[in-house]
């Protein structure tokens, strides 16, 4: 009863949403809007090493030097990627059904026109880890998992564990292939991809995932107890040395001595979207911030924009940017990379001699709804590298995730899907944050 | 400013129903459940003339057999039909951009592989109406639309021409293809799909339509005013002489004399999703309330349970009814086909001599928040033509449609959609008035 009470909620919610988000999607303004808009309609998909990714390269160097930011540059790098292929999926026993797929990043390809297999159920990764050796021995396992939303996105972490590391376990276990359900919060046909890293003892295997109702007709049909069959064709392939780069722009501050605030996003994105949410939308949250906090006179000290390449495919860019510059000393990092929701909470991690500016900065963000919670900042993918090895100071702020997972690596992550309001907020939170910070004299750290 | 707090408020309601959706779906309980949920798991998608449709009507046999149905037979008849073919659509420019397509129903093929031409915006269908003759030649047309959703799917018919006669108004004026925004109020990368028609002096041409966001994409492209070009790949195309056929099933009255209540929905569904709002979620509904109304012993009069063949193509299960029966006198007609969301209005096409009948009837429903409208009952598609040549009494009981059109003619109509509790509340309203229809001995006649 509380499952059902629960779902008619939902649907009426659903009904408001629908009635209400129905017609043409709002018009934003302003430069995040724009860097939105643009990167979306006039780029769309930029997976990391294709073309598309170094065209948003070579438009992003135009735009952040039209916008007025100095020292703007592409640092080139390559890595080992991975391209999408045809790909599809059918079960062709018990019950006809084809089903909605996408090859995870880093899949091994099937053989042209694809594998025939049992498909055999496990209801969690914990399942999988529990099948003898040698057991999936020309199969496929089907991976399921029950991922909820979450405001701060908390079901990544443990189910997405079922992408990142399910295949390599399924893999050992001399699976043929392996399916996961998509780690996604969603009910569309829309799979979620993702990379996926496969543990050095083990050959790569075909892998994919189903969209969420898909993963719902498997698990119906398990139950039934009927041996499943299913036709499976993943023929994308890791590719070495492909091209990729950062692209990094600054508002040079009044002392050139004092260590820059790095401020950084992610400009690929996966290939079945544009990458509105993911993360177009937090290259233009920074960038406008950044240009916003100048406002009244150059601030104190360098905003460094740092538009990351190759981030979703394994944080090429970010692992790039800190070797480059390892030898040079940085402020402050944050970085935006969460969707375009309202940012609800600021975290830090700043050394004892910065209590004073966190609460500081925390005093300013109250008044806009952000709540200061306790918990240390961990700066995210791009800045992690750099942060970590120079113990930076970092502030998280934190956007509201419960939708982030509905669209997160499907072909949804598109630019209605970007609430202009909701995006302003952003702007004024970081915006808030870099004014502070970026005049801040005093030495800054982290922990 | 208005339309950014709507985009807001259609967020904050987006996030509750995201909330409390996400994980596994409901499982309802109930004939209706069951006939909904082995449907779209056994059978899957069933596009008219296939061999799951095909499949699909032997299943019901079986099934309508088991719950105590007596004359459960198939009604066997032949239409010209269409199959889906290989699809997809891309820009090449000004910006490429893969699309989501699908062709609809009796579009003409491209030639293998597709066709490149430029693409020409057109903001309504009165617009590609006022286009000069010709002005189209070897280009592919674009349809927008600004469809709303609507408890009572008002937007359907106005904004529904785009699909139904948008091609065949494009194809006179030249063009070599022609691709519409889905008639969809949903904002997935989801195409809706259904079949258009042409009129007499024009050939087809290939006719797709895209997604919501694609069509999005390309307005804001458009807007720019930069020329487009689209390659457009849409294999699918029409084949005579397809096999369909209605099942039919009767729960015998006391006095067989009386002419029967006929109660429908359709078998078939278009083949992107499995048809689980549309349509099995009727013949489930219609199902278990006549079983109800007969809980307390034989009603009065014969409930014939038409489940119809062909419905999606063009009403044709329902026009080989009409004729196979025609002369055989009914008591009264019915339809579910309009998803499993809950009844809230009831409508009559009712004779003056049934207006106490009438009021009876609403005096039922109103217990259970249904409301008794003005206006006439129209029937429905599959008991339109033997209603309409018998002149039949009709009751319409309407089910909420705001989100119908989310899902309408998508892959996302899978079994997850359909809420149990109003998937009960349907049950209950069709069997209150079943019993009381059933148990009617007078003459029941519409206008």
């Amino acid at each position: 009863m509380l499952k059902t009470l629960t779902r008619a909620a939902a649907l009426s919610a659903l009904l408001l949403a629908t009635a209400a988000h129905a017609g043409p999607p709002s018009e934003g303004s302003g430069t995040a809007w724009d860097i939105t808009a643009g990167l979306t309609t006039e780029i769309g998909q930029r997976l990391a090493g294709s073309d598309r990714e170094a065209a948003a390269r070579d438009w992003a160097v135009v735009r952040l030097k039209a916008l007025g930011f100095d020292n703007v540059r592409i640092e080139p790098f390559t890595f080992d990627g991975w391209v999408r292929g045809p790909e599809s999926a059918s079960l062709t026993a018990p019950y006809p059904h084809k089903l909605a797929i996408a090859a995870l990043g880093y899949s091994a390809p099937t053989p042209k026109g694809g594998i025939n297999a049992p498909l055999v159920y496990f209801p969690t990764l914990d399942a999988l880890k529990a099948a003898p050796d040698g057991s999936l021995n020309g199969k496929i396992a089907f991976i399921d998992h029950a991922m909820r939303a979450a405001q701060d996105g908390a079901g990544y972490g443990p189910y997405g564990a079922a992408r990142r590391q399910g295949p390599s376990i399924a893999a050992a276990k001399g699976a043929a292939g392996v399916v996961i359900r998509s780690i996604g919060t969603d009910w569309q046909r829309n799979p979620h991809t993702g990379a996926t890293s496969w543990s050095k003892d083990v050959t790569a295997i075909p892998a994919g995932a189903v969209s969420n109702p898909d993963a719902d007709l498997i698990a119906r049909i398990a139950k039934g107890g009927k041996p499943m069959i299913l036709a499976l064709q993943l023929e994308g392939k890791p590719v070495p040395k492909l091209p990729s780069g950062n692209v990094i722009a600054e508002l040079p501050g009044r002392d050139p001595s004092l260590p820059p605030i790095l401020v950084a996003c992610h400009l690929d994105s996966w290939d079945l979207g544009t990458g509105a949410f993911d993360d177009a939308a937090g290259c233009g949250i920074i960038t406008e911030a950044a240009l916003a906090a100048q406002k009244e006179g150059k601030a104190l000290r360098t905003i460094r924009v740092l538009w990351a390449g190759a981030e979703e495919v394994g944080v090429f860019g970010g692992a790039a940017y800190a070797e480059a510059h390892k030898n040079e000393p940085h402020g402050l990092a944050m970085e935006s990379d969460f969707g375009a929701d309202k940012v609800w909470r600021v975290q830090f991690d700043f050394g004892p001699g910065n209590a004073a500016l966190a609460d500081r900065i925390a005093a300013s963000l109250a008044p806009i709804g952000v709540v200061r919670a306790g918990g240390k900042a961990n700066g995210g993918a791009d800045v992690g590298a750099i942060a970590k090895a120079q113990k930076l100071a970092v502030v998280d702020l934190s956007q509201d995730g419960t939708r982030y997972f509905d669209l997160h690596h499907t072909s949804d992550d598109t630019l209605d899907k970007v609430d202009p309001a909701q995006l302003a907020q952003n702007v004024e939170a970081w915006r808030r944050v870099l004014a502070i910070v970026a005049n801040e004299p005093g030495p800054l750290s982290g922990n």
